[in-house]
């Protein structure tokens, strides 16, 4: 499901340079995902933790943000798979796919619920580590699949 | 619609101060806007471009927040402004202005508006340019108006 | 309601070595706090400035993150209670305690609701306060209580 897609970027700020310090400031990456349904909850919570790994991002922001308009990232419990299940079906009942729309794509509901759930998320790294709750899980959010997907994701830290 | 209100204020760190390096550190700025209707949502995108721009910020996380608890901030379509008008459209049937409240000044609505799309976004700057998707936009977003409003931006980088 | 569990954790970018400046990068740290009932908003902006000007947080970015699954963060009003009073009631009229739910832990609509209102916010500090509007206030919200809950804080800046 997940592509090698990932393309790293790293700016570091000026400092960076003196002697043998770790790196600091700002850096960019992101990878691709394939969904397969219409609605779809994708946990990449071990894509982003081996990402932060990789990278050797210790302490910092992790901004994980999705750059399309039928989808969308949240944190939800990681356990028992009925729980995102529910939210999709109860969020599909508040926004209904053939609700009488304008748009004329016959994917509104899919960005209302881009809306609702949020574009991004914003997670704390704390010694090379996703500092989550023991129950918390990151999803992608497909509400208009099956699509091919990217996750943007920004560091700021060291 | 877009007032020039802008303040800027800079708080460089420490090491901006070394040599010809470029600026670092915490930057904020706010800027105002008028609203025309009681819902409205405005794209925001333009202008924030062009703080970036202005401001010469190259790589970092930008915090757009709306410092007002009857108006959001949310990441949708910028093409067929039919998109946020079913957006619009189906929350206010969610959340009606005229349902059983307690909260006595008619805006409840507004207020439950405002925590569902939320108060702020992140988004990430890199290479001077707001790294969004093709069809994204920022909008404020207007519950309770017509008022004027403004937005509060920070900008963590260098 | 707010327990004394506040472990500070500082992760100081290697420049804060040099001479007498201020101390910038990463710093983390947490607080508990006991919830009342099963829906309960707690506003936690007093606790959060506090912490702010304990731990001389000056200019930078304050992730506010709550890391469990049947629980948020927003921003709301700060004057009268019944505004996160219609909040509560209305979201939960629309993701009912009682509706036909797979995940069989009774709970469904907390993770529902943890979802839409997210799991965390953004804060921009300035000059040592945090920058919200005149009304705002930010909000824990315990949608599966009586718990004992914990808010996880980051700061980026100086």
């Amino acid at each position: 499901m997940l592509r090698s897609q990932t393309q790293s970027k790293r700016i570091n700020c000026p400092n960076a340079n003196l002697g043998d310090m770790e790196e600091t400031g700002m850096q960019t990456t992101k990878f691709g995902l394939a969904t397969q349904n219409r609605s779809q909850f994708i946990n990449i919570t071990g894509r982003l933790a081996e990402l932060v790994g990789k990278e050797k991002w210790l302490n910092g922001f992790l901004t994980v943000f999705c750059p399309h308009t039928t989808a969308g990232i949240t944190i939800n419990e990681n356990a028992d798979p009925d729980v995102t299940r529910d939210i999709e079906s109860l969020i599909s009942q508040l926004a209904p796919q053939n609700a009488e729309y304008r748009h004329c794509e016959g994917n509104s509901d899919a960005h209302i619920k881009a809306s609702i759930f949020g574009s991004s998320t914003q997670i704390i790294v704390r010694e090379g580590k996703l500092w989550l709750g023991t129950w918390q899980a990151v999803y992608f959010c497909e509400f208009d699949g099956p699509r091919q997907r990217q996750v943007y994701l920004g560091f700021n830290g060291n």
